[in-house]
C-alpha cells in the first residue's frame, strides 16, 4: 500500500508486567499515517541490554524508520542510550550540547550525576528537542529515540516528523454500522476487498452495554478509490439493515 | 526473577495503524503475573501470513508460552488459524467439535460460510472455550490463540490459565511519591537496586494537571525481600520530602 514502513520499539518492564498501559504506539502510528509512513511492526522488550540491542538491530534493518520509546531518564534502569550505542557499535559519552540543555534547565546543585547521565548520547547522533522536560532524545541513522512518558514523547514529535520522508498519505474511510454482525456481511466484504486489491479492508466489531455492531474500514493512498470504497461500504451496511455512520472521505 | 517466561503476539492492522488501542497485552500480563509467568516480549504484526508465521515461530521457540490475540473471526482478514497451521507445518480443516459449538449458537440460516470458517482449527489443537461469542480459540503446543476483541479475549482466559504451569508468583510493591523527581532520587534508588539483585526496581514518573511525582516499584518472588524493599522505598520517598502512598505487601 505504501513503500515507506516503520517499526516501533517500546522499552520498559512496566509495559510487560501490565503495570502501565502503553499509549505511545497509537500516538506515533496516528502521527505517521498522514505523512505516508505505515507502522508494520511493534515490539515491546524489557530493560535488558541484549534484548534491546537485538530488537534495535532487527527492526532498523527491516524498516525505513525505527521509533523507540522509553529508558532515557536518569535512573539505573534507563539504559536505552547505551543499548543504541552498542547496537550501532559506536561510543557513547557526555555531549556538550546535551549538557548545555540540562544546565539551562537545572541549577548546579540540581544537576545531579543521575540527571547528568541524560547528557550521554551515542556518537554521531543528533538531538531531538524535548520542550516538556528538557532532557533530549536523539536520532542515530534511521533510529529515533524518544521518552517513554507519553506527554514527553508527544512533545518530541514536532522535532521528529519534519525529518521523515514519507510516501503517499494513507487515507481511510470508516463506516460504523450499529447492529451489524461480521458473520453476516463477511462474504460481501471479502468480495469488495478482492475487487479492490489496492486498498486494505477491515472490519472491527464492538460489543458493549449499549449494543453491538461493526465498523467497516478501507485504507489506501488513492483518494478516489477510498471514496468509492466508502460508498460501497455504506451500501453494504444498508443492505444488512444498518444505518451507516461514515467518517472520512 | 522467574524461569517461566511468555510472549504475546498481537495480530491486526488496526493496532498498527493506530485506529485501535490494544488492551489485551495489559490484561494478559496482569493475569499471568500472579501465577508466576513473566511476559518478556510483545510483538504486534499485521494481517499478513508471512509476518504472523515468522513471529509465531520466533516467539514460541524463545518462551515457555506464547499468547496470540486477533484474527480468528469470520472475515477475509482473519487468517490467524491458517498462519498458526503454517507455522507448525500441520494441516487445518473444519473440526466437528468446533462446528458443533457454532451450530449450538446459530440457526442453520445464520451459519454462513463465513461463520463456518471459524470452525477451521489446526490439526492437533485443543479448543479454548469462548463464553462471550461462541467461536472458540485454540491451543497448539505452547501457543494459545485467542480473540482480539478485549471482552471476548478476557472471557477466554478462565479456560487458558488452568492449563499453565507457573513459577513462583511475582509480587510487587509500589510506593507513590507525589512531588518526587527521578533526577533527585535516582542515585539512592540505584543503590537499593544494587543491594537487592534478586528484585527488579523501577521508577515511573507522572506529570499531570494536578502536579507531578514518581512511583517507586520493586518486584520479585521473595515476599520478605519485597516487603523490606517497600519499607526502604517508603524511607527513600520520605527522605526526599514526599508523603509516600504504599500499595502491596
Amino acid at each position: 500500500m505504501t513503500a515507506v514502513t516503520a517499526a516501533i520499539l517500546v522499552i520498559g518492564d512496566e509495559i510487560l508486567s501490565g503495570r502501565t498501559q502503553d499509549a505511545n504506539v497509537q500516538a506515533i502510528a496516528r502521527a505517521l499515517g498522514p505523512i505516508g509512513i505505515a507502522v508494520r511492526e511493534v515490539r515491546v522488550v524489557p530493560d535488558d541490554q541484549p534484548a534491546i540491542v537485538a530488537a534495535i538491530n532487527a527492526l532498523r534493518a527491516a524498516h525505513r524508520y525505527l521509533f523507540a520509546t522509553g529508558g532515557i531518564g536518569p535512573t539505573h534502569d534507563d539504559i536505552t542510550a547505551d543499548a543504541v550505542a552498542a547496537a550501532f557499535g559506536v561510543e557513547i559519552g557526555e555531549r556538550a550540547d546535551a549538557l548545555a540543555i540540562l544546565q539551562a534547565r537545572y541549577e548546579d546543585a540540581e544537576l545531579t550525576p543521575a540527571r547528568r547521565r541524560m547528557a550521554r548520547i551515542p556518537d554521531g547522533a543528533s538531538l531531538i528537542a524535548n520542550p516538556v522536560s528538557g532532557a533530549p532524545g536523539f536520532q542515530l541513522g534511521n533510529v529515533f529515540v524518544m521518552a517513554g512518558v507519553p506527554s514527553i514523547m508527544r512533545g518530541m514529535l514536532p522535532d521528529v516528523l519534519p525529518r521523515l520522508e514519507g510516501g503517499a498519505p494513507v487515507l481511510s474511510v470508516s463506516v460504523r454500522g450499529p447492529g451489524l454482525r461480521e458473520g453476516d456481511f463477511a462474504a460481501a466484504l471479502g468480495e469488495l476487498a478482492a475487487a479492490s486489491p489496492e486498498l486494505d479492508f477491515g472490519s472491527y466489531p464492538w460489543f458493549g452495554p449499549d449494543g453491538f455492531g461493526a465498523a467497516l474500514v478501507a485504507r489506501g493512498t488513492d483518494r478516489e478509490a477510498v471514496v468509492r470504497a466508502g460508498d460501497a461500504l455504506e451500501a453494504l451496511a444498508r443492505s444488512f439493515g444498518a444505518v451507516p455512520e461514515r467518517e472520512g472521505p
